[in-house]
Formats: C-alpha cells, structure tokens, sequence
C-alpha cells in the first residue's frame, strides 16, 4: 500500500500515474457522495485486480448476526451494517475483442485521477496499451447530482490512438453483492424484480430482515464525437439479480466516443413504488441533461463553499487537507433527513457498521451549525429524540435498569444497540453525556431554545435518570462513585471513576435539573406535558440532586490534577516520548492487557472534559492537566489530536497546536495510519474544522455572543472562514498583522476578540 | 429437561422411566470413560429424539479457528476442541422390519438405566410396544475396558415379548460426526481408509490440521439364548467415512437373540500401524472373551475402590454423591500418561474445549495425590514441564515478556494457549500461582523433593520471572502493584491488585528462591545445569526479592480484611441473603457490567489464598475474611462450594460446611445449574473430595506428617476415607463418637489428631 502520493493542489485531490498498490486507497480518498447515496471511486470497467467494491444508500442497513467468541447477557442479537448496496456503475468495455482491465495492461501513461471539490465531480483518465494492441485513451467523468439526489452521472469517453477500434459498451447493474465485512457470509439483498425497456433497465431488490426496497435503475447513451447516436442495445442478459445491455460501435482511430450512463436509486424510505420512482428519476434526468446537471452541481457545491469553506494561505497541504475534510463532511451528511445520520465511514467505506456514533454529538454537531442552517443540527438532535424509546428499552431490556433511565446505544443505525463488546457496549457509557451535551450546545450556539421544551427535555430526563441509577454511594468514600466503565481513553476498560464520566454524570443531572425549572416557568403547558408523560415526581428530582450533588472526582492534590481514573498513578509512568519507536503503535504491537495497564491515553480523556467544560476550569488547572496527560497521549484514534489541537493552541504552545492539526486534517489524504483502503475517518474530519476554527480562532459562544482570540501558526500567511451565527455570516480573516471581519445580513453583530467588544456592519470590513 | 431423578443409592447411580426430557442430562450422567476414551450414554439403536452425541478419545484435539467478534492483538488463532470421535457404539435395530426407537415406540414400560460404579458398567433396559405390534424386552450392558483401554464391549440382547420376530442387526462404525460447539461448522475428520472382513471392520480416519490419524474398529458376534451364532454378515454397506454390517435373525417369542460388539480406538499417538493396532485390539479382546473381560472389569474397580473409596453412614445421598465424584474422576484420568490431562468435562461432553485448566493443580491433584500412587501426581506435573517452553513461548509472543518468563495458558491441550477473551487469556493469570503451588504441594505432600531439581525448578523460575516483570513500582504507593488481573472470581476483569493474585506472585518468587538456594546446596549439578540453561544471575535473583520483597496488598484496616482488590469497599455492599431471589443467577439475569460492579463473588478468592496458605494467617484472620467474603459469594463456578465448605469446617459452621458438600457432591446428579445435559463438572469432583477430607477430616500435612482435626455433620452417622502417605495407607473413621485409625503397610505411623501424636502400628486399629 502507497502513503503519501497525493499531489498537493488547493481545490483537487489528485492522483497521478497507475500503481496497483494504490488503487484500494484511492477507491476510499476518491469517494464520492450526495448524502443520500455515495460510493467508492471503484473503476466503471473490469478490474481484476486488489479491489474494495463499495457502494452506499444512506439509512439503508442489514441487521448482521451477531458474531462473538464467548457471549455475554445483554449482548444484542444484531450488527447493524452499512450494506454495500447494489452496483450501478458497472461498464464492461469490450475493445476489439479485448475487455479492457487495467490489470492486464501492457502500459498505461497519463494515468490520472482527480476529485474536484469545488465543482464536486470525480474525472479519471488515462490511456491504455491492450494486449491486443490496441491503444486508447480514456476519460470518465462521474458525479452524484445534489441536484436530484437518487441520480448519478458518468459519462465514460473513449479515443482508439493507434487503430480503429470495435467498441461494445456494456453498462450494467447488479444486486449481486456482498459485504466484505459480513459476519456470516450471508447474502444480503433478496432480488424481487428485474425489468428492460429500450435503453432503461431496473433491478428491484429488497433487504432480507429490515426489507428495505431498493430500485437500482439506469439509462445509457451511446455518443459519438458529442453525438447522441441514439443507440439500441443489441443485446441483453438478464438473472434474477442483474441486468447487462451491450452496445456495439466502431470508432475510428482519433474519434472520441462515449457513453453516458445516468444511474442511482429509489428507495422505500421515500417512495411506496420504487420502480415509479426510478422511471421518474430517469425521465428528470433526461429532461435536465447531463451538462445542465453538471452545471446545476458545480452551482450547489459553490453555496456548499460559499458557506463553509476555510482558506489557508501559504500551506498548500494545510488547504488541501481543511478542504477534502469540508468536502467530505458534506458529502456524507447534509441534514436533509432527521432519519439519516453520520457514518463513521460515510460512504466510504464498510467498517464500523453503524451510522452512529457519540462523535456525531462529540465532533460534528459543531461544524454542522457553524456552516449550515440551525434546521440540520436540530435535525441530528430529533434524530435521538425519535429514538429515545428504544433508548429506555436498551437500558431496561439489556441492562436492567427501571424508570425511564435511558442509555442511548454505542452504535446504532434504527436506535438498536449493536455493538458488542462488554467493555464498550454496557461500559462506554460517557456516550450518553455528550448527547445531553449536544442539546446544551445547540442552545448555546443557536439560541433555539424551543427545542428543549419540545423535544430535548425528554431526552435529558431519561439521561438524567441513567446517571442518578448508574451512581452508586460508596460508604467507604461517603461519595457517589461511577464504577465499571470505559472512558473516552479506549485505552482502559472497566476502571472505576473515570474523571470524564462522573463529571459529565453530574452535569447532565445538574443541567437537566435546570431545564426542567425553567420550562416549568417559561412553558408551563410542555412541562405539564412531560412530566406526565415521564411521571417525574418532586421526590426523583432531590434524589437525583443527592447524586450530583456529592459526587466523587478522582484528583491528585500533589500534581494538580484531576485523576483518568482511580488509581491512574500506580501505573508505570513512562512517557510517550521515552518509550520505544518500535512498540507504537502499542495497539499493534501489544496485547490488549498491555495496552490496558500501561499509561498510554488513545484520545483525550480528562482533556474531552476541559474541551466540554472550560469555563468549570481555570486556566492554570488545563495548563497541568494538559501538560501531564498529553505527554501520555499516542493518539492512537483519529478523535485524539483535534482536542489536543485546540487546548495547545489555547495554551500559546502553537508548534504542537500546528503538529496536531496536520495530522487531523491529513489523516486520510497521507494515510498516517495505513488503512485508508478500508474508507476515510468522516467524523473526525470535523474535528478538523474545530481545530482551525476553535483552535487557532479561539472561537466561543459566551452570553450570545461571538467570541474569538485568534492566533495563526508561523507556517501560514493568513486563514479565514465563515460563522453562521444565528443567521448572519461573520467572515473572519486572520494573518499575522490582523484580523479582519465582515458581515453578511442586514443588521451589526458585536463579537468579541480577546474579550473587547467589536461591532461589525454589514458589508463592511473591520480591522482589528 | 428433568432436574433430580436419580434414585438414591449407594453404589450405582439409577433412572427409571422413560422421559425424553431427561434423555440429554442422562446421557452426560452415565458417561463411563477408562482414562483412555469415553462416551455419553447415547443409545446404541437409533434415536430420532432429542440427543448430543458424544465419544472422546484422550489427547486427540482438534484446533478450531478463534471466533471473535472483535480482534484483540495477542488473541490465539486456534481453540483446542475436544473432539467428538467416531461413532463405534452404533447398532440399528430393526424388527419386523420397523426401526426401533423409542421416540417413535407406542409405550416403553420398566425402562431403566443403572450406571455401576462398584463395578465399572452400564446397563439400559426396557420394554417397549413398537408401532408394528411387536413387544420386547431389551437389555444392553456396556463397558469400557480399565484392562484393554483401546477396547469398549456392548452385549445388545433382545426377547420378543408377544410374537415372533424377524430382527435385523446393523451395527455400524462412522467418522462422519461432527462438533456441537464448532465454531465454522467445518469437518473436523478426513476419512483415509474403510477395510471389511468377515465379522470385523475399520475405518481409519484423521484430524484435520493436527493430523491425529485413529482407526475405529468393531467386531461383531450374533447369540441365540447365550450361544454363539457364528454368522456372518448378509450385507454391508460401505462409505468414505462409515461401514454399517447386517445380521438377519429370526427369534421366537420368548427367546433371547443379542449382539455383541466389541469397538473402540487405536491412534497414532500409540500406534504407528493404528489398523494392525486394532486388529491385535480385536484379537486379544476375543481372546480374553466378554465375560472374562467383565470379571477384569470388575476386579479393577475393586481395586481403585480400595485406594480411593469414601463412606458415609446414614446419608445415601452423601454417599452416592461422593461415589459419583470419585468414580468420574477415575473414568477421565488415571495417571498413566503424561501427555494427558483432566478435561473440565471429562469424557462427558464438549464444553469449555482443551484438557487444561487450572483446575488440575489447584483441585485435582491433591486427590491423585492421595489416592493413587505419587508417579500419577508427578506425571501431572511433568505435563506442565514438557509445556514450558510452549509457556515461555506464549509469554514472549503474545504478551511481549522477555527473558524467559512463563506465562502456563488458560486452557491448552498442547500447552498453546486457546481461550480469547482478553479479561480471561491475558489477565486472569493467577493461574502461574497455582502451577508453581503444586510444585510445592507435591512435594510436601509426597516428600518427594527429587522433581524439583530434575524438572520443577525450571517450571518455578520461568513463572517467577513471569510475577517480577509482570508487577511494576507504584511511585504513588511506594511499592509493587500487580495491575489488570482478573482473579479466582471471574465477576471481576481487569482489577487492580488482586490480593490473591499480589500474594501468590509474590509466594512464588520467594519460594522459587528458596528451592534455588536448596538445589545449590544440595544438587549442586543440577543446580549448575539449570542456572547455565535458563541464563540466571545473582543480580536477577536481587531484583525478583525487591518485588517480593515490597508487594502492594490491598487492606482494611478498619474490618480486619484483605481488600479482593483496590476499590471494593466503593461498591453498593448489599449482601447476597438480601439480593432478591428473581435475581439470581446473576450471570443469567444481569449484563457484565452489572455482574461486574456488583459485589458478587463467583468463586472463592481472597478465600482461595486462605485455602492455599493456611499457615500464613491466623484464624482469626480466616474468620473474619471469611465471613466477609462469604456474605457476597454467589457459588455461581462448581470450583466455589468446597472452598468455602473446607473453611466453615474449619471455623466450626458445620450447617454450613454440610450444606455446601451437599452442593458440590451433587451438582451434576441434582443438576443444580440445569446444564448437566451439556457434560459433567469433571474437575470440580476433586473438590468435593477435598471438602470430607480437608474440611470434615481435617487432613493436613505438616512437617512431614499427617494431620487431622476431624468434625462430622450431624445428618451422618459416620464416615471414613483412605490416604496413601507415602506408601503408608492409613485410614480413618470417624464417628459422633471416636475416630478409628487403622493401616496398610509394613511399619507404624505417628498421626497427629488435633494435634496430638498417635501411632498407628500396621494391621491394628487405634481408637482416638
């Protein structure tokens, strides 16, 4: 596998020259997506070489049987999987005789690839030496219309070099796929239809178990020189699960001819006839076309940017990497769908299953409403809300807790749990926290209070009411203690009193104690609502304060800091920096017991609570917490150095602020961790963005307001982005000599950089 | 299924009735085993009810691929399986050209098992009404041969009842069987060769991967009220894997017609022509003839019964439990070969794979011990020391020690470690302790001291080496902490400080070097031999007593107890009497986190160290742990009971002590944990041995001599027990009102009963 081979460029990834050993990696980093399908840059034609075929419907899962060494009570019976869904880009392409396969190449020049982020398309190119002697140059392009959004576009162009050529043309689709991640090597689509007519054909195919109905459908064009030939094919194969038509066409030498392929899906989700649905979708197409469409996708991707694109002057690789992170970020997500959430793989890949992880609370609400309508992080916030039931019932049914306590899943596609392993499923349970965190912040940002009373009171209830059950009293200490758990640090498992976890515990009882107070005056009619519905009783809610109360927090007087957890300092305590090279990184090269009892952090831990919570702490208090807790810190998990980013940065320790930042934003672009074959880390890229926008921005809401202490790494001459707060566009540009603002809107905004109030005017620039 | 149907007796274990609800639990209760090979009771004619087909051949395994859900660096690739043999057993009948099945039968009347444990048989009969009208009587007796171990022997004998019959014997020999618990379903025999002649047939087959090649074999002989048919078969049929043979027979009502079969395993761990093996097998069965080898039978069974019998008067249940226990344990291992060892389930089913646990030195040996001559204890051991550098290997591989520290694994057959569950593979590695303590226990008990220089002071060393790198210096305690352990009681994973874990590694390195020193004086060449080949230096031995020397145990000083490790006094101490029935088992009704932070004890732990190392404590101590402990303790393991009932002995509970004999002797006869269906609790037979004669006895060995402070329960009128002592066979007879010593042997010996010297002079009985 290849590192490092991406070519610098402020607006393209970009590949060049053919290199087996960098096809799976580029399949990944060359994803395309619409967030509502997307799929992996996979080659349309043959390939027999080192694959990883992938393409991805969001919201569409196979619960994957359960797979265990030894199971434990309380496991749930199912994974949810990302289903690698039907094929729809498929073209065999025939030449004289020959099916062209870069495998079997005699040479292959000019190999190209480029994912054009601005435009949002995805071009390859390359020209080819057949075995047969033939030679040809190609060019495809592909793109997912945002436009309409069950629609994808290719348009695959072929010029014979050195002969006339016999060119058939052999798009297909195909239900016929598998999971390579699939626990028991079940097949998970049951085809129910297959249907041609003319140049369209339709494979409808449902989910075994979740019977989710899929029509994969498409319509192909044969050109010659720009030309529609109007073509039909002369010949078709059918199975139960696949359709192929051929095309056949004999090009001279120097001419260039194509064919278009318009492809995609409908599904159930959003369509009671899924194949009216696909027949609709072909007619739009058609009737919009493929170069209006195309223009309609370079216009879409312009407001995407307009939005919330990050510019770095002077590092181009710094720019690249900010960009392919905002690129793919909304490829996978656009907040459309309160049903869909955000993938760990997005559509990238397979791995992790799930749609949802806490990082979607942790990590992305941030950037989702700094640079989109408030709408979309409510959206991720109703998403949990329509999933609280299933919450409660996890707790109750897995977990035996009683009274609407509930602990929302590890990772879940519908609400289920499907993760399982004990010290994570039933012990990661600082989950929970940032859920109720998330709606804290999306007030705080947004200054919506209504969700609370509507929706987010409820949630916070039932989280409330986990943490007051999951508390125990230890008469030892007189304290409450949280024993049993795994922190945000994967790198211990079962410990007792986590800093993060109790912390977060209290909080959340605290917090919802609050809200429950103030909707109790300020919407008095939903508080009645709610505590009927929940049965809340005045006596639960001093119980609860018992708990948050007198909670116990593990600290070391003598360090000044706050304790991971009890007994952190018994730990042989060698720092990263002098520990042997060879054995990192130690989950790779050390047993899990190893990795357990040793100091080393995975991702910020005590330091994911002064991220939550910085104004609980002072200053002095992050500068000796973070100083003794990231020289243990191997960032081993792409959560880790976004954090670690933003408090360096906050500490004035700007060459550690920038070495964390590189590393986020080109984790996947520069593979640090050789594995972006298996897809891109999508919910650490935003991360990223905090990491420039809270990092080096410093930017904050405090009392309804914007705040910012902006620093810039030596390296870069100037950055700037955007904020949509509460409906007007601040601009902020930042260069070593000053920081400059502007507005989008109509009225002034005050924000405040390094706590003195600045007002800005609409469409004016201020210079501080 | 059916739980206490075992009719009380004193000397066989009894079913009467037909239950299909008890037919899967009886096939794992009359087991009978030679050390060599077993079986389930499985019936020989066809079976089309509920069933778990079981025959094991010791030492023949089969390395099944790790099936886990989620990847854990150092896991093992391979779990030994015990492997289902083949079939040898099998005889379909057919009368009247109806199969006969008593799943299918109209009515079965007088059916009855009776497994003798006195005499080492099994015998079933019944009479059933098959759906064609015809009534009979059968009657089946079955044995594995102590005298032939390659050789089982079944007498299938039938009487029409009410008419006349046409029967039709198929036995049958079959390697297409396969494993319950196999993790991929895959094939675990390759069939190699099928050979026929006359009454005699073989299929020889071998296990994949390991490559164990095994010829089944049969030989067949019809009778006709007792005398000998001399048939052959009228037809056979033959496949890869299985010969079935025909005999056809007309019987008249009344007359008695029967088969016999003489079967079994020869295997290339014995053999290097394992078909001429079993064809001498057949020959010298043949030789000696059914009833002969019946009279050796029971004449074996005499005299394991002489060493290793225990009475009990006025308590038939006592009696038959303890009888069940000691007769099991004699039917999984007799001692004779050192690459053997005692599988959890013996020859009763597959469960928990591997052979070995840690069972065999903490609760096994000291019966072999006692009860058989001191080369079965040695050979036991010398298991472990052909596995050194397997464990050393294991150490190094999986868990990146150095130097040569051991790591013994948690299950092996080959000293591989199989089990992957990190909590359990990596961190339970208390049981190093255990092996290094039967080291020290053989020898105190035996007086043998030779096998530590020859073998077991390279066995100390590797596990000393293993607790001196495995501790760490706590900076904050000032001392050496032994974190992430799993203990005794499995309700606990990845603790810090276990105290019987601290103790015991710190034991074992004290005691390791002690016996350095003792061999340096005392087998100077030995001492020599090993110090060059294990690489040892003074300065190691310094640095092994700063570990030791300075170990961490967790204490309250305010109870007077040791802590089972750092932070349980932070749990909810509800104590067990008070945990709501509904709510137990705990590992049945409760998710692992919740067993986990619970107080709940699965197993003896801290009690375990008081168990082990009596003399390091005072009884005070003992009283005041115990009484701690045993308020939390669940018995959820059938290792638990005979701990604690040794310990409420001790400390006068005797309601107590009785009640959990009762427990352990009968586990599997009252099948408390409804799963005797899957196998029997082979290892924790020992304990219940251990609890007449550690806890109602009160035997010790103290400077080599015997001990013992016997107590008796008021439910029995008296009970006594023999103990070979080197070579010495006393024994002891205890009643309400004195307690007899008598002995086998050449010479007096000096007993000390409560402390007080008495002689027993040989062949006169001493009453105290």
């Amino acid at each position: 596998m290849n590192q490092n081979y991406i070519k610098p460029d402020n607006w393209s990834i970009i590949e060049e020259g053919f290199d087996k050993e960098s096809v799976k990696s580029s399949e990944s980093l060359f994803s395309i997506g619409n967030g509502a399908m997307g799929q992996r840059a996979n080659f349309e034609e043959t390939y027999s070489g080192e694959t990883f075929q992938g393409s991805y419907i969001a919201g569409i899962y196979y619960p994957d049987k359960t797979k265990v060494g030894w199971w434990k009570n309380g496991y749930p019976e199912y994974f949810a999987k990302v289903l690698n869904a039907p094929n729809w880009i498929g073209i065999d392409i025939i030449i004289n005789g020959e099916n062209l396969d870069l495998n079997q190449c005699t040479e292959i020049k000019n190999y190209r690839r480029e994912l054009n982020m601005k435009e949002g398309w995805y071009n390859r190119s390359f020209e080819a030496s057949m075995k047969n002697g033939t030679q040809v140059a190609v060019n495809v392009r592909r793109f997912l219309s945002l436009d309409l959004d069950e629609v994808g576009l290719i348009n695959y162009e072929i010029t014979p070099l050195n002969k006339d050529a016999k060119i058939v043309y052999k798009p297909y689709i195909d239900a016929g796929v598998t999971n390579e991640d699939a626990n028991w090597d079940e097949k998970f689509w049951e085809p129910l239809e297959v249907k041609r007519t003319g140049n369209e054909a339709f494979v409808t195919a449902q989910t075994y178990k979740t019977h989710f109905k899929v029509t994969t459908f498409m319509h192909n064009s044969v050109f010659s020189n720009g030309k529609n030939l109007n073509l039909s094919p002369i010949n078709s194969e059918t199975t139960t699960e696949k359709i192929t038509v051929s095309y056949d066409v004999i090009v001279a030498k120097g001419e260039k001819s194509s064919i278009q392929k318009i492809g995609g899906y409908t599904v159930s989700l959003n369509h009671e006839n899924t194949l009216l649905g696909a027949e609709n979708a072909i007619k739009q197409a058609l009737t919009i076309g493929f170069g209006q469409l195309l223009e309609n996708q370079i216009e879409a991707w312009a407001k995407i940017w307009e939005m919330s694109d990050i510019t770095i002057d002077g590092d181009v690789k710094a720019q690249q990497g900010i960009r392919f992170n905002i690129f793919q970020l909304n490829q996978t997500y656009l907040g459309k769908d309160s049903r869909l959430n955000i993938g760990p793989k997005g559509f990238t890949g397979e791995k992790y299953g799930g749609s949802t992880y806490w990082d979607t609370e942790a990590y992305c609400i941030p950037f989702y409403m700094a640079t989109k309508d408030q709408q979309v992080a409510r959206n991720l916030l109703t998403y949990r809300y329509n999933q609280l039931d299933k919450a409660i019932e996890n707790a109750q049914k897995n977990l035996c807790f009683t009274n609407g306590a509930a602990l929302y899943p590890m990772v879940t596609m519908n609400g289920e749990e499907c993760h399982n392993e004990w010290e994570i499923t039933h012990e990661e349970i600082h989950r929970n926290g940032a859920i109720a965190f998330a709606i804290f912040n999306y007030n705080r940002f947004t200054g919506d209070y209504s969700y609370i009373p509507e929706k987010g009171l409820e949630v916070l209830i039932g989280i409330a009411r986990f943490w007051h059950q999951r508390a125990n009293f230890s008469k030892d200490k007189n304290q409450f203690v949280i024993l049993g758990v795994t922190g945000p640090n994967e790198y211990e498992n079962n410990i007792n009193n986590n800093f993060y976890t109790n912390f977060i515990a209290k909080w959340c009882i605290d917090y919802t104690y609050e809200q429950i107070q103030k909707v109790a005056l300020e919407y008095p009619l939903d508080h009645k609502r709610i505590v009927e519905k929940v049965n809340l009783s005045v006596v639960e809610l001093k119980e609860w304060k018992k708990v948050s109360g007198n909670m116990y927090f593990p600290k070391s007087d003598e360090l000044g800091i706050y304790l991971q957890q009890d007994g952190f300092l018994d730990k042989d305590l060698v720092l990263v920096k002098d520990l042997d090279k060879s054995q990192r990184p130690i989950n790779q090269k050390w047993s899990w017991d190893r990795v357990l009892r040793s100091p080393y952090i995975k991702q910020a831990d005590v330091l994911q609570c002064f991220y939550f919570f910085e104004e609980h702490f002072t200053k002095e208090e992050l500068q000796r917490n973070f100083e003794f807790y990231e020289a243990f810190t191997v960032h081993e998990s792409s959560l880790s150095p976004c954090v670690h980013s933003i408090q360096a940065a906050k500490l004035d320790k700007m060459d550690m602020a920038y070495t964390f930042y590189l590393r986020t934003s080109r984790l996947d672009l520069d593979d640090y961790n050789k594995e972006v074959e298996e897809g891109c880390h999508i919910t650490s890229m935003a991360g990223t963005w905090m990491s420039i926008v809270e990092g080096f921005g410093g930017m904050r809401v405090k009392n309804d307001a914007l705040h910012f202490s902006p620093k810039i790494p030596k390296e870069w001459k100037g950055y700037s982005f955007k904020i949509n707060f509460r409906n007007q566009i601040v601009t902020i540009s930042v260069t070593h000599n000053d920081i400059q603002f502007s507005l989008e809107g109509n009225k002034g905004i005050t924000v405040y950089v390094n706590q003195k109030a600045v007002l800005v005017e609409p469409n004016s620039l201020v210079v501080v």
